[in-house]
């Protein structure tokens, strides 16, 4: 038996997200039924952030086990040959040693949101990006953002439903930037609650627009308060870049 | 009467191409439709460039004439609200002087085309780039194109379809630059003859593949002969990026 470790790009609109789910089509079923189709087990495959429906990946992480011999190339393209047309695809495969976990074993998240600021709706960005069509000052929300970066308790960035131990996380990097019309978020940790990004982006949003100060986000913060912070933004702008081991 | 410029945005997956056709859906049928729906006229709508079926546009250029009295705002917000769900969105509303024609006043033409240039299929990038899967040198496929840049006759990357009175064209950039698994071809020109973006990049594929070298190229060009030249690459990759006046 060997463990491999899958780095894993798609597309979350037609998902109701990376787990396993009795109401659609989940991430994780498309792939688990691609691997039992290419060498006849039946895996688990489990992955490094459970991404929601709507959300995409990059370079999302996973590991499964599987008895039959074979190459890392081999379960790269097999794979992906029965996962046609869906658009999931693995970047790649390796052998990894058995105490490899794709979620415990993970040090290091980056993920990414991107909002596209602009009056026209979107045409080649539907489905990729949040639409704003009201002003947003990036430069505001950078420096406000700011204000979560370090060890806090995110509890106000928490989602009810969040299943961690702890609202304690240390976030390392969380930076704004304009090109153009697109504005992008870039948050990066060892693990993160259950929709922090997008909250946290939900409440930069209202920095963006004028309603809210930097230090209306850090008082929010403090409040270790749901109900404090700003709306959740939409899953649709939010991918999940990197996992590091 | 009015005549307004738009700068639309579309994906160009699920149409037929820009013009009207019986075949299918087209952004011009759709575009006109809306206009319709927002003030009761009968329009033509007339681009810069007509794009085939699933080449995709982040600022094609149209011209139309609308009786009905005005505002930019409100020309480009009414189209835009019943273009709604089709994946297409004027940018821009302006008005302009009655001898503006979008296809021909226009002075220079900036196309992109994208490759995906890795094994694994394309999930994010599916119908918006070539996936190539075999090796390419984009560093020689840049070099090569140079042999393309300058006032030649391109019969040898035009589509037998093709209307332009001459093959004559003056091409001033043609670069190709890799950034990661990602290739992109920029093309700029006052004009293109029909499919010549893809034909050029199909050949240069060529190159990029090893099969065939710069001189080679040269030779195709000079030939003026479409079965001398590569490939016709696929319309997915295509974006119109710019029209200049």
């Amino acid at each position: 038996m060997t463990r491999w470790k899958l780095v894993i790009e798609y597309d979350g609109t037609g998902f109701v997200g990376w787990q396993r789910q009795d109401n659609g089509p989940s991430v994780q079923a498309a792939v688990e039924r691609a691997v039992k189709a290419f060498c006849g087990e039946d895996v688990t495959v489990w992955c490094a952030g459970r991404t929601d429906a709507g959300v995409h990946a990059l370079g999302q992480v996973a590991h499964l086990d599987i008895e039959k011999a074979t190459t890392a190339r081999t379960v790269r393209d097999a794979i992906n040959q029965h996962l046609k047309p869906l658009p999931v695809a693995i970047l790649s495969a390796e052998p990894v040693d058995a105490h490899f976990h794709a979620r415990l074993s993970a040090r290091r998240r980056l993920y990414r949101y991107r909002i596209v600021n602009r009056r026209a709706p979107l045409a080649l960005g539907l489905n990729r990006a949040w639409h704003v069509p009201y002003a947003l000052d990036a430069a505001a929300m950078h420096d406000a953002a700011q204000a979560l970066v370090g060890k806090h308790d995110f509890s106000t960035f928490r989602a009810s439903l969040c299943q961690a131990k702890s609202p304690v996380k240390t976030l390392d990097e969380l930076s704004v930037a304009r090109q153009g019309d697109v504005i992008e978020v870039t948050a990066r940790a060892r693990s993160f609650l259950h929709h922090q990004v997008r909250n946290m982006v939900g409440t930069l949003s209202l920095v963006g627009r004028g309603k809210w100060s930097r230090d209306d986000v850090g008082e929010a913060l403090a409040a270790r308060d749901r109900r404090k912070g700003g709306p959740t933004a939409p899953p649709e702008g939010l991918y999940l870049v990197e996992v590091g081991y």
